[in-house]
Formats: structure tokens, sequence, C-alpha cells
């Protein structure tokens, strides 16, 4: 088999065989898996194909689509590449949850160590933040001594443990999908659906996950503006992932205004440790984690529906039981556990440098969720470029929020930095993005919809 | 500008303006053009740009196309790339032709310096064998001493004192070309009319020609296996070319068989030297030299149409004016002038070891071309790859050609090898490329259709 002509028959509106699936992924894997699972094995794979056949490839998927069958199969392809987990000898039902991503989205934070202490496994592969949507792993990277590089060994005990584990993706984890993930942000191959769905659910089968809930987010911070995309991306995504054997459903969930009380590294580390000590503030983030997870206890059968799993999750938050599962996994991925008790002391921060303040009285009637975003980066709190370096202490305080009451001149919002000019662009950004007006506005449900 | 935006232009279907097609060649060529007639002035080319983004762009102009305007702008900044011939001190029009490749097609060996004998200009930038067809530049150093690797300065000069220079492409000449060109064979993205059609005529362009007459092959041995195919590339050459200021005709021409009585290196360049000193038994090879050569004349506005052009060319043969010019043109770029003399003596040659006989008596009904190439490149005469190395006497006498009566046992063809073992494989192959039959077939004329 060379790469050349597998090139060719996409070229030509071709479907790949589930075979020819497994040699591209095993190519751009580098050929390095050592038997165990990998597709290396029999199917005479070239150590080395260069990043130029790949990309044409990619071009040829963007432009000639993949069918549902290819879809399903490339998916199961790139999860085989390198070594995934094998959770078998694991009695609980694993679960995890994806995001599309968005500004605010902490949820994973909270959400991982209240899942595990409803006795399920979370085997939680992240990544990082890149433009103005922040990374999970970022944010644990914010409790000093927080270790997210963590070998699969090691992943397993931890999971066998204390049930969960938040990590970032290994060289031994669908290496195919980093490899490819990387050169098509390089050759403007991002956008396509078969592509999309192939890196996103590749990582969580590589997980050896038995259900899985997606949390598509529409809106102005989000991938998708609006809902039909984020709707027919979430169809795909649910559809692909039950024909690979997991439980899956998907919420596409709304991502015009910010999720919760803050933005930024530390920040959102904080608020989600204050949520499992029962803060109820962060409405609207407290809401959409008890539904992510609501739906995680149900889909592994451990709730009738997704409101009884929420509402056990509720009781696990109340019991001091959540958060002593977070407590047990920072101490066990080496972070601090002070950062429970004295947050103040421990967290890194960064003086607050500025507010913003409403120019009228009325309500909020906009907050524009991509615009917070950028004004988080340029704080310190996010990356333009993947190479930058994060000021975990910087961030965004959001007094307001979509629909609340607001005076003249009262502080709307206040930012974090290091340092008064890099607070100024950053105020320009925030005020560009927020609005008051006489009339409250009617706010849609954080979760517009459910797919099954 | 960023390539990864013009990637993604084309991936969604847009039109590239002539800026952006010139800063894509630019950066093909390394944006090494050193000011004159460089695009990489002003247009801020980056000094290098990944292979993997060229090759994604490359299979988005497959899958998407170019416009007739875009092909045009396209040819014109991969000419413009690197230093174009500057020829404008010379008064004489340039005119050059362009073969599809076939087998035993070494036509321009004796056009080159027929043409410039009826004091026309001919700088023919050409190339090397690859496959079943065999490559000008190999014919050409079977002469011994001869050199094709020619600098830009010095081509000049050698046209302005004989007229002709044959030479292989330049690092200066049309580099962003010479680039895509290896890129595009190693990604599957050869098969696109608009990049065929750039690679094409770019390199004309760049000779700096006045006319330009292409012979587009059609039948087994060429790209183009039925005519209506090499019509549609044929149409699109010319109209492209004449959008160029380049005078220019088509000749769709035959390729079912092979050109001339031989194939090989060697072989073909003493054909030639035999055709210029008056040798008329290779039929279509000298009607097909005359055509193309007519047509030159022609365009050039040296005779009154491609007929007139024709028995001018006749007359320098017989003068021996054409075969004086083959001579000038062999001393000029150090080849050893003797093999117009003593070809015998001076030629590389390999002893005769295998001949095929026909099977039967009748007519001969079949000589595929694409097979008999094959047979050569088995014999040594050609490369499956380009790190090959090339037997310049290696190659086959076709004693019959199509039509011609044959008797049983009749020597159809010999075939010139190092050594028994090599010729056993091209045996086999050419006998798979003859028949024999009761009736004679009907044969369709060398040139098929004019497209002007």
């Amino acid at each position: 088999m060379r790469l050349l002509d597998l090139i060719a028959k996409k070229r030509d509106g071709g479907s790949h065989t589930p075979e020819e699936l497994e040699f591209i992924a095993s190519a751009a894997a580098g050929g390095n898996g050592d038997g165990a699972g990998s597709s290396s094995q029999g199917g005479g794979a070239p150590s080395q194909v260069p990043d130029y056949q790949l990309s044409a490839w990619l071009m040829a998927v963007v432009c000639r689509g993949m069918t549902e069958a290819e879809t399903v199969e490339w998916t199961r392809a790139m999860a085989k590449s390198g070594r995934p987990l094998d959770l078998s000898s694991l009695a609980a039902p694993k679960v995890d949850k994806h995001s599309t991503g968005g500004v605010g989205d902490g949820i994973s934070l909270a959400l991982a160590p209240l899942v595990a202490a409803a006795d399920l496994v979370v085997p939680m592969m992240s990544g990082r933040g890149l433009g103005h949507t922040g990374g999970t792993l970022d944010k644990l990277e914010s409790v000093p001594g927080f270790k997210v590089r963590i070998e699969p060994d090691l992943v397993k005990k931890q999971l066998a443990s204390i049930g969960v584990c938040m990590f970032g993706q290994t060289a031994d984890l669908a290496p195919a999908d980093r490899k490819l993930y990387a050169l098509r942000d390089a050759t403007a191959t991002v956008q396509s659906q078969p592509l999309i769905v192939g890196s996103i659910l590749s990582k969580k089968v590589a997980e050896d996950l038995d259900a899985l809930v997606l949390d598509i987010k529409c809106g102005s911070g989000a991938i998708f503006r609006d809902k039909a995309s984020a709707l027919k991306l979430g169809k795909k995504l649910v559809s692909t992932a039950k024909k690979l054997d997991l439980k899956c459903v998907g919420l596409v969930t709304g991502m015009d205004q910010p999720l919760g009380r803050v933005v930024g590294n530390a920040l959102e580390m904080r608020q989600a440790i204050e949520v499992l000590q029962g803060d109820c503030t962060a409405g609207d983030y407290v809401e959409l984690t008890l539904a992510l997870g609501g739906w995680m206890v149900a889909l592994a059968g451990k709730a009738k529906d997704w409101e009884a799993g929420a509402r056990r999750l509720e009781g696990l938050i109340r019991s001091g039981a959540a958060a002593e599962r977070l407590r047990a996994m920072i101490r066990a991925q080496g972070g601090d556990p002070r950062v429970m008790d004295e947050p103040d002391k421990v967290f890194p921060s960064s003086p607050e440098v500025a507010v913003v303040r409403s120019q009228k009285s009325g309500f909020v009637t906009k907050l524009d969720a991509r615009g917070v975003g950028v004004a988080a980066v340029a704080l310190g709190a996010g990356r333009s470029r993947m190479e930058d370096a994060i000021d975990y202490g910087a961030g965004i305080r959001l007094e307001k929020k979509l629909g609340d009451p607001v005076e003249k001149n009262e502080i709307v919002a206040r930012l974090f930095a290091e340092d008064r000019s890099r607070a100024e662009g950053a105020v320009q950004a925030f005020s560009a993005s927020f609005e008051a007006g006489a009339r409250k506005p009617k706010l849609p449900p954080v979760v517009r919809e459910v797919i099954r």
C-alpha cells in the first residue's frame, strides 16, 4: 500500500477501506506503534511519510469528504494508533465529557472529580488554550505543583485508586491525531466534519470509555456561532460515537456570554473549588456542570435519567464528597492541596489593575463571550501563539452577567494583570463587548438542545 | 499575505488575484529571486514556505480548479519566478516546440537546428526521460562531451551566434515550476488542467518566445490515450498561450506506434543526424518534423502557411544547411562533431543481443508504443526511477512499422543491450506489443488535428 495511491483515490472521490484508513493513521503516527494495539503490525506501514503527502490527503478529504462508514473507521484507526488505554480491569463504568470550547468554560475542573465521587471512572484527557478560549491543562497548572504529564501506567493506577485523572495527550494516546491536528492547523484543513469528528472521538475512544457526553457550544465565543451548525456537528458526533460502541449524548449549549463568574486560569480553578464546596453563585456554570454530570451518571446506568443523576451529584456536593475527591486528585497529581483551604495564600494572583463601569443604568444586554475571551488573552491569561507564556493569576471577574440589573457607573468587571500596561488593551476589548439597555433581555436556557 | 489564507481561499472555491498567484509562485521558488524580473520584490514573499502548505494548496487547486484568467496569471507568475531569459536584443523571431511526450519522439533533435537554419532563434529548454518515454537531454548526452547544463548568459550568447541552444531547466528559469513539478509527482496532484498548462507554458514564457508549436500526442504511448482528452488540453494550452502574447498552434498527433525507426538515446540521435543529412526512411518522423517546423516558420511570419514553411525546411536539408547547423550546435555545446561523419566510431553502442521475428505472414497490425517504450527501458535505454543510470547505446531498431508487409519468421525488431540477460524481459515486452494479421490495417495520418 502506498500513501500516494490513497491520496489519488480520495482526490478522485473514492471511499477508503478500513485497512487503508489504518495505513494512513499509522503513517501519520510515524509507524511508531510497537505492537500492542498498533495498526502498524502486518499493514506494512511506512516508518516515515512526508508531511506534504499527509497534507495533500487532508485537503482531498476536506474537498471530497468521507462517508459515514469511513468516518467511523477513520476514528477507530486513529484511536488505535499508538497505545490506547486499557481500562478493562476497572469494574466501574468509564465516562468522560468533551466540550468544543468556550470562554470561562472551566466546567471540567469541577465535573471530573464530582462524577468520580459518584463512583464512576473519569479518565479525562484535556488540552491547552489557544486564542480566545482557555485550556483545562493550563487551569489545572495554576495549582502549584500540579502535574498533567502523566504516563499511561500511572493514569491507570490513579483511576483505580481515586477514579479520576486529568492529563495531557501523551505520545502514546492517538498520536495520529496529535500529528494531524498540528498539520491541519498549518494547512487550512481544519474545517472538515469527518476530520473534526475523527479528532474529537479518536481521543475519547483511546481512553477506553463506556459513555461520553458532548458539550457542543454555539454563540459568539464558540467555533459555531449558530445553533444549526452546532446541531449538525453534534448529530454527526453522537451517531459516530454510537457506531463505535460509545453511549453518547450531545448537549448544544449557549456560548454568547462567558460561563460562570470568572475568566482566567487560577480564577476558574478557584471557582471550581468553590462550586464543589457548595457555592452556587456561578449560576450558569453550576447549572451546566449538573446537566453534563447528570447525563454522565445516567448514561453509565447509575441513575434513571439525567435529572436523577444531577440530584445525586448535588448530594455529593452537599456531603463534601465531591470536594474531597478534588482534593485527592490534586494530591495524587502533585498539586498543593492547600488551594482548597487557603486559596488566597497558595494560588498565584495578579493585582486588580482596572475596573470597567457601566455607561448606563438598566440591564446588561450584551456581554460578548469572544470579546471577553480576547480581553483575557490581552491580560496575559491566554495565548495568541502556542509558544506564549501564561500568567496564571491574570483574568477577569464578571460582576454582572447578561440580564443583570446595573446602575450607571457601577463596576461590571474587574481586570487582573501583572501591570497596568497589559490592562489597557484589555479594558478596550472588554468595553466593546459590554452594553447596558433599558429593557431586560430575554435569555435562552444554557442547554439549548439535547442530541440522543 | 499568508499562504495559509490563500490555501483556505482556494479550498473554499475562491479565485486568486494575480498578486496572490505571484506570492504563491514566489514562495514555491523559495523567494530566491534577486530582483531582476523576480516577483518577490515588494510582494513580501516568505523566504521559505513548508512543502506541506504548498501540497495542500496544490490539492485544493486539483479539487476546485482555476478560472481561465487564473490559469493565465498563474502561468505568468511561474514564468516570472527566478530569472527568465531576456532575448530582446536578438532581432530574429524566437520559436520553440513542446511535446507532451512519446516513444521514439526524438523530433526536437532534428527540429531545433533545422528551424534555426531558417534564421529563427530556438531556445529549447528540454527534460529527461522517465518511464516508457525518453528525454531529449538524455538523447543529446549520447553525443560524447555534449553539455546540457548551460548558464543563461551562455544560452543567450549561443543563440546570438548560431540561433539554437538545447539545455536543461536551470535554477534560474521558472524555479517555481521545478519545485512544484517534483511536489506534484509525490502528492498525486499531477492531474489538473490548470497546473499542467501552467507547468508547460511557464517554462516557454520564461524562454522569452514569440511563437510556440505544441505537439499533443494521443495513443497508447502518450499521456492521453484518446483524441478527445488531447484536444481538450490542447485547446486550453493554445488559448492560454495566446493570452500570454505567444503565437501558438497545437497539433494533435498519433502515438499508437513509436515515431521513426528507432527507440533509444544514441539510436535516436543518429536518426536525427541522418534525417538532416537527407535520409527519408524514417517516414513518420520526417513528416512530423516538417509539419511542426513548417508551423514554427509560418507562425514566425517567415512563410505564408505551414506547407510553405515545410518546403523551405526541405530545401535547407537538401542544401546541407540544416546538418551544418546541428554540427555547429554540437560543437558549441562541447560535443564531438565527428558523430556527424563517423557515427559508428564515436557513438556509444551496444551489441545486438536479440531479434524479434513475426509469427505470421501478412501485415503489421499492432506495434504498441507503450509496450515498445517499456521494452526499451528494460534494455537500459530509459529510467524506471529518476536516479537510474542510462545505457546510451541500448535500444530498439524497428524493421517493420504498422501496415508494413511481413513474412513469417522475418525479423521485425533488433534489440540492443549491454548483455543477454537485460534483453530477455525486453523481448517478452516487445513481443506482446507486436501482432501481424492478414488484412492491411487502415492507418490514420500522423497529424490528427490542428488547434489554432
